[in-house]
């Protein structure tokens, strides 16, 4: 499938300066795209990068207006811009409907005639899945959950029996939605299960990364709200709630009923503690963690900067003895300041 | 199902107030807690909540025994209780016993008559099956695994060959038992894989999370004790032994040969060397790293608190600097007996 | 399978010294190796350990050359000569080749004829698999995904459409290679998928563990080069590129776009800014946090030392105060450069 920039712009707008009837027909970085590609520079920093390139055209932010000949888009967001253009030109793969004669589904699930089921696919009883949904490849969806419309469940997938997902939810591989929760009750040492009754709800336009694993909910339901997105290895344990359009990045833990607002960003493998609030539009930075509620928006940082190993052995040891030089300081400042009293006398 | 009262206390103990007939059907959290439903309040602090509350019945600690009309179950650890309740009314769904079609048992494998083994499953050439035990769908159990009774493998679980499990065993989607650990001797640069020929042998009531790993030993086994609780996404490497009744929060990676004392309690992300050994009774904090054997039981930490993001970046640039900073003090120290000797002089 | 120790020095070369016709079928760790067992130490500090050995013939470094009359072979590399013999006596077991009835190969699929498909296995459209290459049970290669001769997957593995593998890849249960990089552009506070066009590509003789995942690339390939062993849990993200014979520790997250050189060694749960280079032959320690790039080979850290909790929280407060406490000395330096100079007139 091939686009002429009228065709793109009419789509999505922008201004098309020097068009040259170029037909494109995919996406490529600056520095590799051909002559029938279309590459994007994000930023005025990076415009020195279009002179040698070989792309057909350029997706440009406005420094990029008058920068040569070249067919462009210039647009305020060229990386969002960008991101509309691949989608078009990489639509992604929609498999015939139906179920596959190797997929296992329960008779009593319901299954909408668009939706497909893979090979090796197991559906449960009660389940129900929407219009167009995919179930991939030994995907295995429990007993009453409910998917929406437009899924897609990459292979290897697991839901737990009545988690809710809401429509255009994308699963990527190995990633469990609604295990138990870490509900433990302790008797003289030893530890008593706590039945784990609540669910997981997912809503609309969710994207879970490959092995990330959202428990349900203890009694009540562990909650991801709409537009959020997942990356990988990321741990969601029961009874957390985070709030619509958040975006958090791979290996990131999350306890126990936190609660974490909307429009957050969060870095790689942050560590947030469990019964916390997190208001929306907070940013916290890579392996930071955060072991208080944080009630206004800002930047939260915990990291330790590395260095070379034998300076920071060097340096490491001080850091088990803060509190004594602390003191060496508080006792410096008593002595100076009886020197200058004697010096005034 | 629904449960009297007196019912509950004949099965579990405790001193039962004003019991009206009321008949107990679910649990649910104080604030939501319907007339049909028990709610618990595990300290006394939390005890003001039950005023609104529009629970059936409530488990309470000795301090809420004079308070209020309502029925009520005192006990001295209302969380426990309440795990036992929560397990009455909410059973463990027990499927049908049986093979099903879809799954691929190895005619040399011994499958107890009254085990299910779910769609997609596959279970290898001599493996052995207990009573009641419940292989998930899509989930494979490799050549010559014991599994004991009343096993619970949820969907998508593996099990390498020969590895064995005890009974009551519940493993969540996406564990893997028994891989090779990260076994690599140095050829000039090149690494040459050692093989991997111990087992992971893991006891009795065990329960191990989604995404969690457990590598097997690299000629010893790896062993995880009798009621040992593992939280999702934890790293197990070679040689790992856990003591029996350790629980371990999500994230948390232990590397090979290290020992694990009994009734330990590790938090989240916590990391562990490998080749030490850690005390009975050790708890250790959220994040930290443990470098070295821990004799003693006590609490460990090593977590670098968090700032905004500004407060953070001035103080970061010490940290790479506290040698030198010492070394300040250091001559502060100096300089100032030296001006205290002339003062007296 | 038994070998003499003659038969094994024609194989991998050794001094054999006090050969007395023993026949050994297996490796077993020096305090628990048998009479028909080969057993060995690395390094000298350890060779005290050989007195009380039952094993039938040692492998150890040169200096243990005089010691005793046990049978044994004197290398120089102990552990690397012990892999060695540890691979012949444990050769990985080699299942018919064929496809089973329970997997689903697509038609426009091509499978080797020596190759092995597993129960349940799932290989897609335009799928290649090479010679002698096993795909374990419930493992999906999605469509066009190419691998070479020797792999091995075992059991629940996933790859994504297009990914390519070399020749004698490993890769364990749970892992994931191919899925969707964390690619999102923003708009408005919505969060935009960029579809993601890359590949992800493997190189001979890698192995990856257990649950570790590995994205395709958003444009270009996400690349693995030869020889990389990658441990359990890791991430690595879009567009990363990891040198030839590199080992990264379980836990450890990559990036986007971080590009690590040749022969690093990466310890466990370290953490990789993306966008940054590093140079080949760089060790980074388990816990460690890498921001910018590293031009040159060394051993880099910033793993915070634990203490006892109470010790902890007497310095953690100084941590976020260390600005002012490096604020204060350089007043005392002041106050006492100021009594000085008044002591000197």
């Amino acid at each position: 499938m091939a686009y002429s920039l009228p065709e793109i712009v009419t789509r999505f707008g922008g201004e098309l300066l020097d068009d040259n009837g170029v037909r494109i027909s995919g996406v490529a970085p600056v520095e590799r795209a051909g002559p029938r590609e279309i590459a994007f520079v994000s930023q005025a920093k990076y415009l020195r990068d279009i002179e040698s390139s070989q792309a057909g055209a350029l997706i440009l932010p406005p420094e990029g207006r008058d920068g040569g000949r070249r067919p462009r888009i210039v647009t305020a967001n060229p990386y969002l811009y960008f991101a509309r253009v691949s989608s078009l030109l990489n639509p992604a793969p929609q498999p015939a409907p139906g179920i596959h004669p190797a997929a296992v589904v329960h008779p009593q699930a319901r299954v909408a005639a668009s939706a497909t089921i893979a090979a090796g696919a197991v559906i449960g009883e009660g389940a129900s899945i929407g219009e167009r949904s995919i179930v991939g490849p030994n995907s295995v969806v429990g007993e009453h959950v409910t998917l929406g419309d437009d899924c897609l469940l990459h292979a290897n997938v697991t839901i737990y029996h009545h988690c809710v997902l809401g429509s255009r939810v994308i699963l990527h591989s190995g990633c469990v939605v609604g295990s138990d929760g870490f509900g433990l009750a302790n008797e003289q040492g030893r530890w008593v299960k706590i039945p784990q009754v609540g669910r997981a709800v997912i809503g609309d336009d969710v994207e879970v990364g490959a092995c990330t694993t959202i428990d349900r909910g203890a009694l009540d339901d562990t909650v991801i709200e709409e537009g959020v997105k997942l990356d990988n290895q990321i741990q969601v344990a029961h009874n957390v709630r985070i709030g619509a359009h958040t975006a958090i990045a791979a290996c990131t833990g999350i306890a126990g009923s936190a609660k974490i607002g909307s429009y957050c960003m969060i870095g790689g493998a942050a560590m947030i503690h469990g019964h916390i609030e997190i208001a929306d539009k907070v940013r916290i930075s890579t392996n930071t963690l955060i072991t208080k509620s944080l009630t206004r928006p800002g930047t939260y940082t915990s990291a330790l900067p590395f260095s070379e190993h034998g300076e920071w052995l060097r340096n490491a040891v001080h850091l088990r003895n803060l509190d004594k030089l602390a003191g060496r300081i508080k006792e410096l400042e008593k002595r100076i300041a009886e020197l200058e009293g004697k010096e005034q006398a």
